[in-house]
């Protein structure tokens, strides 16, 4: 644990989030107030940015704007998937990366992202202790996934949730609006954790949720997913709302989707290359003679800011001011991580997870989450997610449509 | 023109919209505070509950219901599809109509709904003066499509279109977020009418919008299409944002949706029954190797209530309470209607326009409103429909969610 004197560099990696500018905002707040870090800089693309000496200086920003970034959805700086090597087989990016580092005094590295993300985090992590450049590296937690180990919950997560919720409740009073038949077949990311897909059980505390809801945790069977439509169509005068994660799986471990794909299962002659919303609403077309709606949710869920969470973008921006907090304490080789109190009101507090962990460990929804059936959530869920989902965006409105950041991105790295 | 007293009756028809219940908020309003309307009802169902007597007595709701209606997408009474025959080759729905309106004295009749709509709205009013029987019947317009004659603009419009500008934004600033290709085509509803489509454009003047919009008033070559998107990838470091209405048509008129559900275009031996916008995706993807991503609107942009716009939700209330108040006056046979009125600020009248007119009139973007190459819309589509946004919804939230109105909807009929 070393206090250093030098510049920061931080770095957007990955899907972007409704609220991963609130943790840039927090990095940015905090390091431009610290004695310690005499330059502030954000990289263009990820850690391409890095390596390309390409990113900006964020001093020459103004406060507005860099306050506005907590209501901006996407990733402000450029975001990237690019997988670094394995040191031992090769370093050259690695080399790069501390070469550039001494040439800008880079002290403090902050890396934002999800799985893959701190995997890129915990190689630099390592790599840099064992070069010996004395720098502080601090993953800072995102995606809408929800799958990082070692936090209560992600950054960015609540937001989608909050979106998947409000969106069943609009299409159930929309859809549900006509003595006729209707069927819809909504989509939600996660392709191994159900967390975006169970959100939608938040809705079900309203009145205007979902019947079914199928996560990727528990096997999905085509056939007895068909036969709990129509049981409730018989139940609820022939309405149905099903939710399904893109991710679910046959027993063999199969993607459903991909089934679809290669024509494995009969869709009535039609094959999709659309999600498996898309086919499971042609199976169901077909058997029902009933009108039946896909629903793919695709981005929206990961960028409408302007429904994002009060908690999810606050708890963001705490999350991004305490990683510099800490790096500047000397803390190095973490991840920050949420923490839920105990107590009846919901509070977390913040904690420095293992980064290897966290790189390498994917978080799924407990079994014992899921009903029996496999086909809707329990209450442990609902009183873990709805806490997350509460409060509302201030994001501003100009001339009627969001008012993004407006960042000036002067350039900092001079190859 | 005669002044009635005597029970009303108001029911909704069509497609929902984000600000039809703001419609029947302001007939409610205004209704029941004329000492002329004895009673309030609203049908179940659109016509169908007048039908089957099946109608609920408005007086028993409470105030913060009948306010949060404003607030409260898709249409709280139910809606119907449901064409009355032309009462020269039969009659029977019609004398029915009469009958029951005379068992509860209804001398007058609202209903709101979109082009079909209208058309029942004429037919009963026409049929109602033939019969004798004393009763002012007004439309209440309603329709995301835009394509009512006679009227500027439709409430119910300008909240879809503040939804897919938003919902551009969002997408082009999650898209572009990578160095890497990435191309999304948005499929906006309006089979005939372009209004929807053209909305895209506002996100324009912010810098987050598409690239191309084709509306289908003009035909649609997927050639060129393809052409105008490579375009846009040269100029856009190979990203592109398509906006395409759903129902964009060949030179022949036939639907493209249609001709790839019949496989009759080539799409890379994939036949997909989703809208075109997956179909023309597919199509690209085969051609540039690129990320392409389709979004279908569908429902959401029907609904998405959160993100309605003050000015529709304003307006479509008061086009309720004035339908009350002319009807009250004398005025019979009419479609409330808004009238722009000319000058430096935005600002409408109500008028009352021909309901035969409404009826059977369907009002597209005009010609000279689409760019020369049929890829975009001129500065006059943005100049007519940015006023339209702007404002926000006073939409209260319920622990995280949206707070829909609660109506007892206590029956009124006996059968």
């Amino acid at each position: 644990m070393k206090n250093l004197v030098g510049a920061c560099m931080f770095a957007q990696s990955g899907g972007p989030t409704s609220v991963i500018n609130a943790s840039a905002a927090g990095v940015f707040y905090e390091a431009l107030r610290q004695k310690n870090i005499t330059k502030v800089y954000g990289a263009a693309y990820g850690i391409s940015g890095v390596l390309n000496e390409n990113f900006y200086d964020i001093s020459k920003e103004e406060d507005i704007e860099l306050e506005m970034l907590k209501y901006t959805p996407s990733s402000a700086l450029g975001s990237v998937r690019y997988k670094l090597k394995d040191y031992k087989k090769d370093d050259t990016d690695y080399k790069r990366i501390v070469e550039v580092f001494k040439k800008y005094n880079i002290r403090y590295f902050f890396y934002n992202g999800g799985n893959d993300s701190m995997d890129t985090c915990n190689k630099i992590s390592k790599y840099i202790k064992k070069s010996g450049w004395d720098c502080n590296v601090i993953g800072v937690p995102k995606t809408i996934d929800n799958d990082l180990y070692g936090t209560d919950h992600c950054p960015g997560f609540a937001s989608a949730a909050k979106f998947i919720a409000t969106t069943v409740m609009e299409i159930n009073i929309d859809s549900t609006v006509y003595q006729t038949p209707a069927i819809c077949i909504i989509e939600a990311m996660g392709r191994n954790a159900g967390w975006l897909t169970a959100s939608a059980a938040l809705a079900g505390t309203t009145g205007y949720g979902a019947d079914l809801i199928y996560l990727p945790e528990v096997p999905f069977d085509i056939d007895k997913f068909t036969n709990d439509v129509l049981e409730v169509c018989k139940r609820k005068d022939n309405k149905c709302i099903a939710v399904v994660s893109e991710g679910v799986r046959n027993s063999e471990g199969v993607l459903i989707s991909e089934l679809f794909a290669k024509g494995a299962v009969d869709s009535f002659g039609h094959t999709q290359l659309g999600g498996v919303s898309h086919n499971l609403a042609n199976i169901l077309k077909q058997k029902t003679g009933f009108k039946v709606r896909a629903f793919e949710l695709s981005l929206l869920q990961r960028c409408a800011s302007h429904l994002a969470s009060k908690v999810d973008i606050d708890e963001a921006f705490k999350a991004g001011r305490t990683a510099v907090k800490a790096a500047v304490r000397g803390v190095t080789d973490k991840m920050v991580a949420y923490e839920r109190v105990e107590g009846k009101e919901y509070k977390i507090k913040y904690k420095m997870a293992n980064l290897s962990l966290a790189a390498n460990t994917e978080k799924t929804v407990p079994i014992e989450w899921i009903n029996k059936d496999g086909n809707y959530v329990t209450q442990e869920f609902i009183d873990y997610c709805m806490p997350l989902i509460q409060g509302e965006t201030k994001m501003q409105y100009k001339n009627g449509l969001p008012r993004f950041a407006n960042l000036k991105k002067e350039q900092a790295g001079k190859r």
